[in-house]
């Protein structure tokens, strides 16, 4: 299975780290880190740089594509030339997925319309303007197309995405290799659990 | 803060990127990929290239010490040049942290004698290599030095640094911002909870 990942300036490292790292165990996988051209790509932090191996012209078709968030989705939409990837990877793709804000760039490439999606919490309401409509759920899937909601859910999606394609076999093992038995020290991962100035701040900062 | 993560060749990223999506949003974090020299490392997947901006000589002193793991910490172990580093900086950190078998570096720089510790559930008894009493938990907390169970641990432990550092509304706001409010598909991210043929299929791949 070819998968792609499109890395780009200001993205959120999570968002694709965390699907990589259980897609890429899928048996066969093949993940292709794809950036507008080749060469290093600065996430939002500016602490991390990632290397985008392949340029868009390099992967012209993939069987999974994967489509991170982050701060750097804002010029994203705004790319003709990533735009026009996106579509074309999604025409042949068995499955066409992001995570966090991705959505949002699915959304500019005409990905979404008429579809239930999610996105970063904050952002849902801007799912409208590309036709989706936004659902407040970890995961959204409808026919071939999965979005996930913010950065650390790629890596619930990724799993789910396993068990679609190998069965849950593989998938409970996959789990099992990267321990993921979640005890995150708070209840509050979601703004319908966490107290109500907390939402506002994350949302202040978030805000852009 | 001055955050220093190790990065080598075959290291498993997500070790790395757990805890670094969310320690970069502590106030006034500086986060410095280091690897034994400047330059790309690649994963143990060999899909994905990480940058490290800096070689060992570059950072002599961090105030938070986080080592990853993965297939790569075997020739880590026997490098004296990097384990001559971890000593030196966990002599002046603040914290001195591992991720799944990052554990095992830790242990081979000397720093896990007579602590209890944690690593990724198939490599625990390796820890008694290094004179530590190895322990099944998700975090080990032993004064400065924190060990994570396998690779998503460390975003556990990424989080409740924070709130050690600054406090529970600032780790909550972290929390929330990247919407950690995890659904995995199965219950099965740790030995005692899955079947034990995936437990065997488990140990049988990561025996190295």
């Amino acid at each position: 299975m070819k998968i792609a990942i499109l890395l780009y300036e200001n993205m959120t490292a999570l968002d694709a780290i965390g699907p990589y790292e259980v897609l890429s165990r899928l048996p066969e996988a093949r993940v292709l880190f794809t950036g507008e051209t080749k060469g290093l790509v600065r996430t939002d932090t500016r602490f991390l740089g990632l290397s985008a191996d392949h340029a868009l012209g390099d992967v012209p078709e993939a069987d999974l594509l994967l489509i991170p968030g982050g701060p750097g989705d804002q010029a994203v939409r705004k790319n003709e030339a990533i735009l026009d990837w996106v579509r074309g990877i999604h025409e042949g793709s068995q499955f066409t997925t992001s995570v966090c804000t991705g959505s949002l760039i699915l959304g500019a490439a005409g990905v979404l319309k008429g579809l239930r999606a999610t996105t970063h919490w904050t952002q849902l309401e801007t799912l409208r303007e590309y036709g989706a409509e936004p659902t407040r759920e970890r995961t959204v899937e409808q026919g071939k197309v999965i979005t996930a909601a913010g950065v650390s859910a790629g890596i619930d999606m990724g799993l789910q995405l396993i068990k679609k394609i190998v069965g849950n076999d593989f998938a409970q093992a996959i789990q099992l290799g990267i321990e993921y038995d979640p005890k995150p020290p708070f209840d509050t991962g979601a703004p319908d659990k966490a107290p109500p100035a907390i939402v506002e701040l994350v949302r202040a900062s978030m805000s852009y």
